[in-house]
């Protein structure tokens, strides 16, 4: 299948990926991951969830960590840029038999939850509650220095159907891959805020999560970033990386928390506002789309993901080919 | 006067600056400033112009340097959507009263020339020749590697103007300062891509630009250039910096061309795609909206700039405080 | 005069610089910025001293801060080879008419205090109390990660008086500079352990302490220490840079502490060990040889510096040429 | 075995290593790679040889290529203190029963050839031609941007005899490797200059060089190389890395060059001036010594190296533990 066409006048208008809440099973074993050693900042915190910012976010929350019995990717959250997006969302929802409904989340306006057609769990606010910068007190740095929330990566087990909708939300393709004997996409990066991607998708066991990325200002703070994760306990957490990617030509480092939930730190890929911007195509026979540099990822990487709620993973329609495995 | 509230659907749809068209003196003199230098790459060169990109860009130029008698800042151009937004933006400025007209450039389709309220001359186009990605060869790095431009930064004698103006066609305010005793607007950051601004006003003898930017990697590629001019002839050339900017937090360097128009080199600012971001002001009384860690701006740097072709620079409405004085 | 040739052979072996001792007028304020702001360590307090380390240093201390009404610069200190260096040590200024005698200082095993023949109390040790490792205990890093001391920098009145004395004990000259009406010797850096200088004299009212400096990792570092101090209630105490020197090549910064002593933060300066290195001679007239960048040092880098206990400053023998002040 | 007790008074004194002579199969094929993409210098050029330096070496070459039929590593030199060690060095390797030689060498003074007790051929040298400063002609900097030679990789196939005879010479031990079941010594770095080696020898099929590495100002320029060679052809020549050693702490990368001859970039280890220094052992169960960050060596990098003229490599004393292999 060829790409879609970009839908350069989508139904409603996202601004930009916005947070992801997920379930983990120790909040302190959680809260040293996230904050003492990656650096988010702790906006809220119960005995029930926290509440986190990364250094440049005036929005109250990009990643909200609730206690659960089971590590969960509980749902991917995006911004719309005014309130009647939200009204308009739901329209288009409902004529395209997407089924959702209006939620309470803390710390937000109105939220419109929906069901995408794998399954996967989306929700839609305008209005966060706005904290007063923080990008200049520099006393309150820590770990890798994490600016701001930048994609959501997910498996899925249709990757045309998945892109499609997307597509169809005004998500911009940036880069792909082919399957080179079939002509079906393989994996997808599609954006909204001008990056590389607010969301990708690969074929996979899916609907998973794969990753949640985090931007941060220089390979250099990766770099920290290991050496303070390989001395401090979390070695094992360390799953794939430093390297570039070829696809997107990001800097970038792959870490597990600690319930296993897979994070990026993501730097140096480009800006791709343009609406006439040529999607770049790589072939799955070539091992510089992963790694520039040619080192390939452990097989835990193409593998292992976290699942969204009350949805089974399906086996992928596209067959892996051994070009994929590790 | 308090700044003007966003206009979130302006009346035609600019995606970005786009590029700049620079007078020169001498050519193969600019050429070793601009490409052998800053690293920018020729896309076209004849014996009366040449044509420039930076290394993440597909568009034909970026900066185009014609041969002149005389050191000009000849337009500001900027991309829009779609082709349909070049014709409402006729339509808006004649609704306006805002002079403007077609006219025909190489390597754009169909282009639009206006004569903003202050008189600088801007123009806009919605397709460009679209040249192959060259942002993976790496080999083409040289100098700074500049990735894209940035911003324009523009003196105004009348910035509540300027800014009323540009507010209008949906640049959104990121950053500003007003002068205390009169509450007047000093000095305003605007964008439309999503940083801390496409574009931005100074009051001073106006119109003329400031200096146009380029984006770049990390603060070490600002280094490697500093280090590159001050042994190869261009020490006279480096004018403030290097630093960080209170105002976007921006790391930066102010060179100048061989002509004296005046460069920047800028990298690490921070997103600004939400509508409801609120904009930052800062007091003229603080040293470090500036330069965050203190150390003053040269006196040409208050009052050098390129002037536009055939426009007097005037006196500004307001007068300089002791405490922008160098 | 020319510098004197290298002495390759001294009366005895000094390996390296090794700590200072500075009288401050009160303990919680150095704390704040020698510990929580620049990033040393820790390795004993009392209510009258603190001791710090660097992170890459196993020995005791590279810094002891003293409580005292006055701030004063109180001693030099110096590792020797062996013990039997000491006995030589004692044996050549003994010979010489230095005017030295044995010490007791905690944490060290003998320790020869010795007055240069300008008045500067330097101080030799062989066996210095051993820590373990924290060099790769990266969750201590913190500020400007500092690595190791570098260098002391002075104030001298008779520059080649100091120069003659230090280099008979075989400090070797990497780089200087000259008056070039009288030929006479201006500054002169001069090392031990293989950089550009373990010590350095410059003509002023002396003796005094110009600065003492430590080694960071990158330049990167600095730009964050910038960050953190302007910030952090610290503006006022940045006082030079950053920039890169002309004379050693290296990247740095300098800042003052609460008591107005000076610090450089330093690095990437060159390897020097190859005895037949031959010094490189700078002009007076040659502005690139402080800051290659071209942007000069303010007055108070000129003219400030910690006084030595008991030790009168006194007027240099040579003048100061129009072209150092600032 | 222990390792043994330092020399601090040792026959004769080596400032430091200082080059490498390496046969290669083609000359040109070999510039592209060591001057077109490490970025070393051309200081001298025939049709059989190229001579190299780095970029703030003085002394007239830390590589020289001689083409030949096979890959070799011809020999490895040392820079000694005066022309009277060279004497010293002489009589004392007449007195271990050490073959040795004068030889004549282009572009060196007296130079001294000595086979060392497992066969490797090893040079000395007091004087050089020197070449005028090139660190501050920053233009000239392109690829890594190597500053200096750093250090000599062996295998041995008896470490402890190799440990012993560098350690008569004076080479200090500052981190080293024991097989915990016998206690011997399984891999020693060893230095003069005053870091963390000028050699090292590792157990394995020996004698063999492992890898010559070059001191590089920051790990982002590893990062340049990587991005450089991995998009001009030079893919497969990556090999391990980018990394941090746990062993000396540097941060690293490996690379083969045309014929096969690995080079490290190798920066940020620490200072070992120290004399009583005191070595840190690590264990051979402990996966970190090689990599902090975790991640294995491929197995070409534990067995792979080049091979002296006229040496057969032989069978490692100790056999490898199944932790050493990939």
């Amino acid at each position: 299948m060829p790409i879609p066409a970009p839908v350069l006048y989508p139904p409603f208008n996202i601004v930009r990926l916005s947070h992801i809440v997920l379930t983990v099973t120790d909040l302190a074993t959680s809260r040293a991951f996230y904050v003492d050693t990656l650096g988010l900042q702790v906006t809220d915190e119960t005995s029930e969830a926290i509440y986190l910012r990364a250094m440049e976010e005036r929005g109250h929350h990009c990643v909200v960590l609730e206690r659960g019995d089971h590590a969960l990717a509980k749902s991917l959250s995006f911004k719309v840029f005014s309130e009647s997006d939200l009204d308009k969302a739901r329209d288009y929802f409902a004529s395209q038999g997407i089924e959702c409904d209006w939620v309470e989340r803390p710390y937000q306006g109105r939220t419109l939850r929906a069901i995408d057609p794998l399954g996967m769990p989306i929700e839609f606010y305008f209005r966060m509650h706005k904290l007063r910068p923080i990008h200049q007190q520099y006393k309150l740095y820590r770990g890798v220095k994490p600016l701001r929330i930048d994609h959501f990566n997910c498996y899925s087990d249709d990757v045309e159907t998945s892109v499609a909708f997307y597509n169809s939300l005004g998500f911009r393709i940036t880069e792909y891959t082919e399957a080179e004997d079939s002509g079906q996409l393989w994996a997808v990066w599609m954006h909204r805020k001008g990056g590389i991607h607010d969301i990708a998708f690969t074929s996979g066991y899916g609907p998973r999560l794969h990753h949640v990325a985090f931007w941060v200002p220089t390979p250099l703070n990766i770099i920290d970033l290991l050496d303070l994760m390989s001395t401090t306990g979390y070695l094992a957490n360390i799953e794939r990386g430093p390297g570039r990617h070829g696809i997107s030509n990001a800097f970038f480092l792959y870490v597990r928390d600690p319930d296993g939930h897979r994070i990026e730190i993501y730097c140096s890929d480009y800006m791709t506002v343009d609406p006439d911007l040529e999607p770049i195509k790589w072939s799955l026979r070539d091992p510089q789309r992963q790694t520039l540099w040619g080192s390939p990822a452990p097989r835990s990487w193409f593998e292992e993901g976290s699942v969204f709620p009350g949805v089974e993973p399906r086996r992928p329609k596209l067959e892996a080919s051994p070009i994929i495995a590790p």
